[in-house]
C-alpha cells in the first residue's frame, strides 16, 4: 500500500520539480494545496497557465514582459545598457531605483566545460544594439565568478573596437563587512582598486 | 514602474500563500514555472485542480482518501485505534510500516486559548466507533506538547470507562541523542519510565 494515495502524490511530485523542494516540503505544500477551497486552488493552477501564456521576451533586450518590447525598454535611455546573466538580475538592480538605462539579458554565460558558447547566450543581439550607433556605454554586470568574468572580458573585447565605453561593476570589501572575514582574492581586489577620498 | 510584471508577481502571489515561502522563494518558483514547457505548466495546473477535485477524507478515520472510506480502514484490524491530530500524522507512523492497527484523526486538538474546544475536533466520532464494541485498544500519538498532551489525557478519561485500553506513545531520550543535550523534561520522563533490562 502506497503512503500516500495518488492525487497527492502527484502534486507532491509537481512541486518537487520547484527549486530546491524535497520530499518533506513537497508534502506540506500540497497539504496547503488540499486545504485551500476550490476557488483558491483555481486561482493558483489560473496563475500558472497564466504566467506560461502572458510572459515572453522582450524582442530588444531579452528581459520578461507581456508585450513585443518591454517597458523599460519603452521608455528608458538607451544610451547606457546594463549586461547581465538572467532576468533576475534585472529585478535586483531595478529594485536599487537607480540605474536609468536599458538592459540586456544574455539568458546565460559562456561556459565552455558545460558546452555554452558564445552563440548560445544573446552575444550576437548585443553587438547588433550597439551597431545602431546610439550606445555610449556598456555595463558588464554578469556575477564576479570565473564564467561571469570570462563573458564579460570576452564581450568587452569584441565591443571596444566599436568606440564603446564598457565598464564591470566594482569589486570590494561587502559594505558592513569586515576586513578579518573578507575572502583573500576580494581583499586584494579592493586593495588594487582603492579610490582616494 | 512596478518590478514584476503582472503575471509574474500574481504567481509569486500564489506561491507566498505556500507554509514557510517568502517573496525570494517565490520568485524563484515564478521562475521555474516561466521556463516549464507548456505541457509541464499544464500538469501543474491539473495536479493542483485534481487534488482538490478527488481528496476528501474517509468517513469513519477522517485521513485523506479518493472513496468514501480509505484503504486502511478497509483492510485493517479495526480493533487497535490509534488517535493523531493530523493527516500528516498518519503518514510519518505508516512509513514506519510497523502499526498494523486502524487511526482516527482529529483534525486539531483541544486548545481553548485559541477557541477549540472538544467539540471542534473529531472526539464524538471516536467515541461512537468505540461505542461500537469491537475496539480492544486507544493509542493517544497527539503531539508531546501541551494541548496534545491535554487532549489525551481528556480522551483516556471519556474512553476508559467503556473498559477500553487507552495507551500513549512513550516518551524518552530521541535514539542516537546525547544525554548532555537531551532537555530536562525529556530526561525526566526517561527517567521515570525506565525499563528493566
Amino acid at each position: 500500500m502506497e503512503v500516500f494515495i495518488e492525487p497527492i502524490g502527484r502534486l507532491m511530485n509537481e512541486f518537487s520539480k520547484l527549486p530546491g523542494v524535497g520530499k518533506k516540503t513537497a508534502q506540506r505544500y500540497a497539504y496547503r494545496v488540499i486545504s485551500m477551497t476550490e476557488g483558491e486552488a483555481r486561482e493558483f493552477a489560473d496563475a500558472i497557465i497564466n504566467v506560461k501564456r502572458r510572459v515572453r521576451f522582450c524582442k530588444i533586450c531579452g528581459n520578461f514582459t507581456e508585450e513585443e518590447t518591454c517597458a523599460i525598454c519603452k521608455t528608458r535611455d538607451s544610451g547606457t545598457i546594463c549586461v547581465v546573466k538572467e532576468p533576475k538580475d534585472v529585478i535586483a538592480l531595478e529594485k536599487l531605483h537607480e540605474y536609468k538605462g536599458v538592459y540586456h539579458v544574455l539568458h546565460g554565460v559562456i561556459d565552455p566545460m558545460n558546452g555554452v558558447t558564445p552563440n548560445d547566450i544573446r552575444a550576437k543581439e548585443l553587438l547588433a544594439r550597439i551597431a545602431e550607433g546610439n550606445v555610449k556605454e556598456v555595463i558588464m554586470a554578469t556575477n564576479p565568478d570565473v564564467e561571469g568574468e570570462a563573458t564579460a572580458m570576452y564581450l568587452a573585447k569584441l565591443i571596444k573596437p566599436l568606440g564603446v565605453k564598457v565598464t564591470r561593476l566594482a569589486h570590494g570589501i561587502p559594505v558592513g563587512g569586515e576586513l578579518e572575514y573578507t575572502d583573500e582574492v576580494t581583499l586584494s581586489r579592493a586593495l588594487i582598486d582603492r579610490k582616494e577620498i
